[in-house]
């Protein structure tokens, strides 16, 4: 896609820290890390997000991202890894090309999560029903 | 794994709003959601984490992620979904059987993101021979 910069750093067009490429997959490093390490794994073909990505190339992303946890992790010395996608801009997807965070996390790395609630067993059930009605 | 809750779920022996099983795949709800409809999807075989999933697993995970992604996000009405993994301690994981959360995203529910840094181009090269070398 023309106007996508993650499909002009996988062309070679704009500049990037690149990390690791198969016939599928390119990997590079954050522009804006969260922690040292923070690298992208992206499809080398355009898709959105992951709602669009077919079976063949998911698993072999997963299979990069799983390779590439392991080794950034001991890369970067780091105590552990999560792995993020954002998908539409409201989960806080900047780039419209399918991409997934690998991030290196460090004791005392101060990040935070998301927190969780409690609701009751009423809305859990309605909120199955939905789910198993689609 | 005996002394794990998943493989309990899994299993029958702890309840759970069950979402969705395949022959390797278990999807229920989260016990604590971010927001409705957030979902843990499992392999039923016990592995720890990411590191350790073999590739006919990791495949199978992540094609019913993206397929419960599409349905979670109709039927919740949802404008966006994260997904997320927490591998270790230190990167948020409480169970030590491997999950990935969906969590579905709405416009305004207030959710923040993970701080980006920019590093120096220093900075980014040391990161990449790190990763280059392992």
């Amino acid at each position: 896609m023309t106007d996508c910069v993650f499909c002009k750093i996988i062309s070679g067009n704009v500049p990037s820290y690149m990390v690791y490429e198969n016939d599928a997959v390119f990997a590079f490093l954050d522009a804006k890390p969260v922690n040292n390490g923070h690298t992208l794994v992206v499809p080398k073909e355009h898709f959105s997000n992951l709602y669009e990505l077919p079976d063949s190339l998911i698993s072999k992303l997963s299979i990069a991202i799983r390779d590439l946890s392991v080794s950034i992790k001991k890369a970067m010395n780091a105590d552990g890894i999560n792995i993020e996608m954002n998908n539409d801009a409201v989960a806080g997807q900047v780039i419209f090309h399918a991409h997934f965070h690998i991030i290196p996390r460090f004791d005392g790395d101060g990040l935070r999560h998301l927190p969780g609630k409690e609701f009751s067993k009423e809305k859990m059930e309605e909120i199955l029903g939905k789910i198993k009605s689609t």
